[in-house]
């Protein structure tokens, strides 16, 4: 097997549908070669939901996954997660599992920063249950970027005929349009740019038709366009802003490799309309590769074992090009 | 041939794509039984593009078109227009252009109301054409809202997987938040069902995740969610606030018949995301039938004879079933 180490994967809250999609990707052979970081008994409850459950196999590290034999679920513990993880009820919220899911991902991303993982894709967690955890972050996102000694990110959402970049994600629409400044935007761009995921970057503008020239709103005149030409200044293949309502069709055909979004809706209404069983969320500006998939803990349905495990496989896929493009 | 009065089709801007697509609509049959309002050298002028051009026959009135025989384009010229229209430039705005775009509109309504047609499908017109002659309407719908005497309209966007009918149009997105009233939505919601477009209809929220709680905004709680209510205590099989990046998937897939979208970019882009050519827009509250193309006058490719008249056919498509549902 290969000396690299291996794509880390996060159980997300053990009370949600995390679990038991991790457990199917591994049966279902999208998660080849990768760990699990979680709790071992949260992962036997999941495979046991299965008809055809895999045993699961304790490593004492991530890398100890070469001498794991095939058809076992590697799966790394971090130490002091609560024991009672097991016994708790599917899809309820709780302090104990938003606890247990922000130690797995602490424990990941000190492992890949060590050098004993190579990615982390990071199964869904629940913000109430993060915050019954006392956690003081709404996300993986932000926690991720504290981790990482608060480098500055953007969420990349992707499938595999649109990628977009968000200027703005977790706030009201009047707060993000504030949030829309020169800064902002330039310092997307350049994310964009440095993520390795393609050049031609489209920007979309704010208002109705980019504004028709100042006449619905003054952002793009004001801020957007300035911030394009300063990324042209420093190389970045940037062009816009243009019309919302067309960038994202014309990016689909093909004219751009990337589109940077000034809000999370404009952004994600186009990647997720086709399924959003194909999208993946991509953390860009971290000094390593972050996917997830681009769902949430579905507490309506966890615990049943029908759980599409499409989206997390993909960003196993997406991790695995990050790192190997 | 049937006594039914005829569907009205205005030319557009004469100098944009307009005339052309009409052209190309006729001669491709997807516009038989229809009469161009326009006029009748701008409409030779675009048929001359063409290796097949039909001839021209002009009507003395809509009905007229009876005694038309095939393979003629049956034109209806009204009163006063401006005799060098198809000496104007390909392209440029124009005064002139803008003043005939808006005669043969206001023609057509009249004719429509007067019975001499039985619906009005418009092809695209140019703002600043409009507004260089003086026509005090930013567009279309405005136009056609004051000729019907004021009432209340809403523009509803349709391809033949989703239909969007929007609370808030041509405003920035600054002021389309402070559009988003309580009444706003009800009305829409009202409009929305007597559309004959369907009945089960979702309302899109405003914020990202429909404000998550009130955490990313409290547009849902305060307004939107009580308009919901409000409408279904009227018997309207309204559902939401829901988030916005999900919901038109969902409809999509079959869930709902009709998505209310608070902002024209919240409902554009998941409309034109496979394509601007299958979009039509329908103009909903007014006392008949009026479709348009999904798309612009497109001066850049005006009389090259290129443009492609599928959105215009699927107008027409519209148009027949909302008379003959």
């Amino acid at each position: 097997m290969s000396d690299r180490p291996p794509i880390l994967v996060t159980m997300g809250d053990p009370v949600g549908i995390g679990p038991e999609i991790v457990a199917r990707a591994f049966v279902q052979g999208a998660a080849a070669g990768c760990v699990v970081v979680g709790a071992v008994d949260v992962l036997r409850r999941a495979m046991a939901l299965r008809a055809d459950p895999w045993p699961v196999a304790r490593l004492e590290s991530p890398t100890g996954v070469r001498a794991v034999p095939p058809r076992c679920l590697p799966v790394w513990q971090p130490a002091g997660l609560d024991r009672g993880l097991a016994a708790l009820e599917w899809g309820r919220v709780d302090a104990r599992a938003g606890a247990a899911a922000a130690a797995c991902i602490e424990a990941a991303v000190r492992a890949v920063q060590s050098g004993e993982g190579a990615a982390l894709v990071t199964a869904p967690v629940n913000k109430a249950a993060l915050a019954a955890a006392g956690v003081p972050f709404a996300g993986h996102t932000e926690m991720l970027q504290s981790l990482a000694g608060g480098v500055p990110v953007r969420m990349m959402l992707a499938n595999d005929e649109l990628r977009v970049v968000l200027v703005t994600i977790h706030q009201s629409l009047r707060r993000a349009i504030d949030a829309v400044t020169f800064d902002a935007v330039l310092q997307t761009l350049r994310i964009a740019q440095r993520s390795g995921h393609g050049t031609r970057i489209a920007v979309a503008g704010l208002n109705p038709h980019a504004g028709e020239d100042g006449l619905f709103g003054d952002e793009e005149q004001r801020i957007i366009a300035p911030a394009v030409v300063a990324a042209r200044a420093e190389g970045i293949d940037a062009h816009g802003p243009f019309a919302p309502d067309t960038v994202f069709m014309r990016a689909r055909r093909g004219e751009f490799d990337l589109v940077v979004a000034m809000t999370h809706d404009h952004g994600l209404i186009p990647v997720k309309y086709l399924g959003v069983e194909h999208g993946v969320n991509v953390t860009l500006g971290l000094p390593f590769v972050r996917t997830s998939p681009d769902h949430g803990t579905a507490f309506d349905i966890a615990g049943r074992g029908v759980a599409d495990a499409s989206s997390l496989a993909a960003a196993i896929r997406w991790a695995r090009r990050g790192i190997d493009p």
